[in-house]
């Protein structure tokens, strides 16, 4: 894998990557074509990372099937598949971590206190090993796309990172590799996440300005549904996180959730600019 | 300065980095003929960098002379100096930070707890900046050796990590910038330390196996000194860092201490092996 990379690099390509946990879904495809777009070589790795995963969370039952995955990169022209092994990325001993101190206890990280030191490290060390010119990672996970963002320019990675937009379904769920948990009844519920979303970001267009009120907005709507749970619904700034209460002009607002429905956790969020 | 490092690369030349924090002395000309022993282009950098030292620590009063230093690296024969600015390498809502969980906490990180976060996070943005192929540091700081090395293979940098030997005065005083805040009596005193540490490694050679035994007798002969007082003196595995009670033969053993003399904070060690 690296000798390709290498070579490629040595000839001046450009390298793309997109690092994913596999089980590759149309949100995926869209990744790689992103990458194939500003790109002259383009890998995906496929990892599911433990230590993104707190005891208690999904890592053993998340779903995977390198075959299906293998099929689909060929079919989209991945030029590089980088599948490393759980004592590959984290050999014994291992114990030096990324962190991401302001952003990593927000949001997600008060529900998955570890999980941002887990993501910060692996992509710390898939851009060391493959050292890309672009990295493509989706939108849904908004927090993750912040705290790399900050990473890179931190650490002073220089790798440029590309956040592309949700995919969805036809009735708006975003697409996730979790989805295949849900029962009949909690993935019909799920389509409420987008549908509340889509509202909030009616009434700010319709001049609302109070995030408290947009949220109360979406929790009630989201209620509706029996089966589902919520974790929180919040409105931040975009790019730095940080909570808003009173919505300004020009500034790109972040409305973000995680709702449970049964035992499934879904994550999605809407960028709003006045 | 990235230009040229960067062109170089390109041409093929292996590059080698010593960081420092200044106030060049005979142990960092060593570093430095050690770097250009296995490359082509050595880069120095200078950078006292405040996020290893702790508020009650002496970042302000840290010795400097830019000018001094500059002079130096000229005559002998540094390539590139590379002397960045706190801004520039801690732009304001810095908080990405690079941990070694497991060596952190013991040894210097007792004393010093956020000392080696800052030092893997400066070690780390330095590598991505320069990008070199292997980077000189001084055994002196044994601990700061093990982690760099330990973060280095856990983080997937490419950077051969070069411990090079203590360089001493006449009566064995381990050469450091921190020396210049010495009174003359503290001065004469701190040549206890290589003393008791070469009284150790007699011990050890005439057959004594106790760690316990070694570091009571390192400690009795220090405190011989009016103007010594000790934070620790310790026998650790060279490499794991972890604590021995027991010396075993073929395993280097790293013998290390941190004394007070005055204000001024010394640390010293030496590695045995049977």
């Amino acid at each position: 894998m690296q000798m390709i990379v290498r070579e490629s690099r040595r000839r001046g390509k450009r390298i793309g990557l997109v690092p994913t946990m596999g089980f590759l879904h149309e949100g995926h495809k869209s990744l790689i074509q992103k990458a194939r777009e500003v790109s002259d070589l383009v890998v995906v790795s496929i990892f599911v990372n433990p230590t993104q995963f707190a005891p208690n969370e999904d890592f053993d039952r998340y779903p995977r099937d390198m075959e299906r995955d293998k099929a689909i990169s060929e079919s989209v022209g991945v030029d590089v598949l980088f599948t490393p092994g759980v004592e590959e990325m984290y050999p014994a001993g291992f114990s030096t971590y990324v962190v991401s101190e302001g952003m990593s206890s927000i949001l997600e990280g008060k529900f998955r206190p570890t999980h941002f030191r887990g993501v910060a490290t692996i992509v710390a060390k898939l851009f060391l090993i493959i050292q890309p010119d672009a990295a493509v990672f989706g939108q849904k996970d908004a927090q993750q796309c912040a705290v790399i963002k900050h990473m890179v320019r931190d650490l002073n990675f220089g790798v440029a990172i590309i956040a592309a937009p949700i995919v969805r379904e036809d009735d708006g769920l975003a697409i996730s590799s979790r989805n295949i948990y849900l029962s009949p009844e909690e993935r019909n519920d799920a389509a409420i996440l987008f549908y509340s979303l889509r509202k909030a970001e009616e009434m700010i267009r319709g001049g609302e300005r109070y995030a408290a009120a947009v949220m109360r907005e979406v929790e009630k709507i989201i209620r509706t549904k029996r089966t589902a749970m919520i974790d929180y619904v919040a409105v931040n700034d975009a790019e730095s996180l940080t909570e808003i209460s009173e919505l300004q002009k020009e500034k790109p607002v972040l409305i973000s959730l995680a709702v449970r429905f049964g035992k499934t956790r879904l994550i999605d969020n809407i960028i709003v600019q006045l």
